[in-house]
């Protein structure tokens, strides 16, 4: 198995990614090559500076550019053929590498693995799943932010996507799927949600367990957590953000904060580089993404999840699962995403 | 000036709510009376017990039945005609009170308020504020969950209606108002955000100071915070449990939390019952809806709220304010939301 790993991804590449990938190499068990992809001469001499590491399982793969993060997605793909990105993710079109982790722009990386490993038949629309920390289990949510505008079908697809990772990468076996809204009973809600509400209720292969209000989340109330783009990104970045106002806070006040088992729980828990990245569901592929800020150990473990999601089949259970799931819906969605799948 | 308080609202009612309106009579200046609004022999055996308080200041308006928390809205209001809920409100249109604060049934002041005090001119939907605690200043935020399915002038008309609030009751004299969406720029977010946008930067009356992503919420980047009733409820209540996640672990594992003036701020600013409930905005009355849950202290402050709002004609300036708004936008909300405030 090979893994590619985007080096000019974090605000501070190569070193990050070199000092990620030597980590994976040495923590991580089982067999697994790294690829490192970005400008040859910066990263072999980030290498050389590190001292030893395993060779034979970490090579370079030369792409020169870089996509910065301010670039808009869809025209710095297109303009930047050699960049990391692009190139890392043609490597994985085209099999030479079986999954791609990037910290670099997350709507570069979306709009290129669109573009080059497409979406699934079955999915009509790709998404992202992040991991939210809960005082119980991790809950993943779907989508974190690719898709803004969505009907209940593309929830309901979104749905499967966060089962099947919660399932396979994350190892729970009946991945309780619940759907944000804001009341418990199944009409409550915005359009969007009631009508999602009955799609995942009458879908028998989901173990759906109904509405999580925004106060069920921490309690780890699900496994899945199925939301549009747009709540999902609000509430991720709202999190992300109280998480740290508050460690900061009490890191400052607190000089031995790490003397209690209980608040290290805690901090732990809310930090996100205890997770593996953001993967893209939905496409051909495995791309995952990375915060720009990522220190070492979080692309570490970003490596790990794309080893777990390569070992399981996630992609190929996937496509059987979604293609099964809209054909009883309908065919429609199916239908429609093996088109454009296709299509040009 | 007469505020009503609904003495059946909380948990714990009516001891809350009497223990509430004598903190208030006592802490808060000003020539005001308070008028308690539940059963009569409930209520004033409650007040003989509680000992001395200012007596020519607090009266009782007999209202015998009580809006349960699961009951439907709608209909309990209909149902219900002698709820404290639907007496105080009828009270507060009769214009023999100035303002009517309840902890009971968010669903069921809305309802009533909706049916009895009627929107404004300008308003075709009303909406509920809540103050967000930040690292600064509070942020309002409009709508908290009164409206699910949202067109961009209702936003528009939230950014007024909560800009008027931070204007006059939070005394922020040039309220900036954000909207919340996921990225900063104009043309990022779903379609409503992208339409609202426009809306808000064409209005020369708001000092609109672009998208807030929800990172930049706990910041205090602006002191109005606009969305739909969504997001804004799955923010809430997101909000409040996370917040109250930390201070239980935190108050478990820090006896001294009280001895860190930085920790008592955090719990302070994490601790709703600062704030004075939650008003519905852009009806032709003061409304203000408290936790089910609040202690006393959240009931004095949001009797403090009111009586703000009332000192300030919160009411007059909203309808002054909203009609021209509205007219300015093309008139059609302003001429729909007339037809609605006079029709059936």
């Amino acid at each position: 198995m090979r893994i590619a790993l985007d080096a000019m991804g974090t605000d501070r590449f190569p070193a990050v990614e070199v000092q990620g990938a030597i980590q994976a190499l040495r923590e991580i068990p089982g067999e697994f090559e790294l690829v490192l992809v970005g400008d040859e001469a910066v990263v072999s001499a980030e290498l050389e500076s590190v001292g030893d590491y395993p060779r034979d399982r970490l090579s370079i793969l030369h792409a020169p550019q870089r996509i910065e993060p301010g670039e808009a997605p869809a025209s710095a793909v297109r303009r930047k053929g050699n960049s990391s990105i692009v190139v890392g993710l043609k490597a994985h079109r085209e099999g030479s590498v079986d999954a791609f982790v990037s910290a670099g722009s997350t709507g570069a990386v979306m709009a290129a693995s669109l573009f080059l490993l497409r979406a699934l038949p079955g999915v009509d629309r790709p998404a992202i799943a992040t991991i939210l920390p809960t005082a119980a289990d991790s809950v993943v949510m779907v989508d974190a932010g690719a898709n803004v505008d969505c009907r209940p079908v593309h929830l309901h697809q979104f749905a499967h996507l966060g089962a099947i990772y919660a399932r396979e990468v994350l190892r729970r076996p009946m991945p309780r799927v619940g759907l944000l809204n804001i009341g418990e009973e199944p009409e409550k809600g915005n359009e969007l949600a009631v009508e999602t509400h009955e799609l995942l209720t009458s879908d028998r292969r989901l173990n759906f367990v109904g509405n999580i209000e925004g106060r069920d989340i921490i309690t780890g109330a699900c496994d899945v957590l199925v939301t549009d783009g747009f709540a999902g990104n609000v509430l991720l970045k709202f999190y992300e953000s109280i998480a740290g106002f508050l460690r900061g806070i009490l890191k400052r006040e607190l000089r031995d904060v790490d003397a209690s088992p209980d608040l290290r729980k805690v901090f732990e828990a809310l930090d996100y580089t205890e997770y593996g990245g953001a993967p893209l569901l939905g496409v051909n592929g495995i791309p995952i993404i990375c915060h720009g800020g990522s220190p070492p150990r979080a692309i570490k473990n970003a490596i790990g999840a794309a080893i777990r999601a390569v070992e399981t089949g996630m992609v190929e259970l996937t496509r059987a699962e979604l293609t099964a799931a809209m054909e009883r819906m309908g065919g429609d969605a199916a239908t429609r995403a093996g088109r454009l799948a296709e299509g040009a």
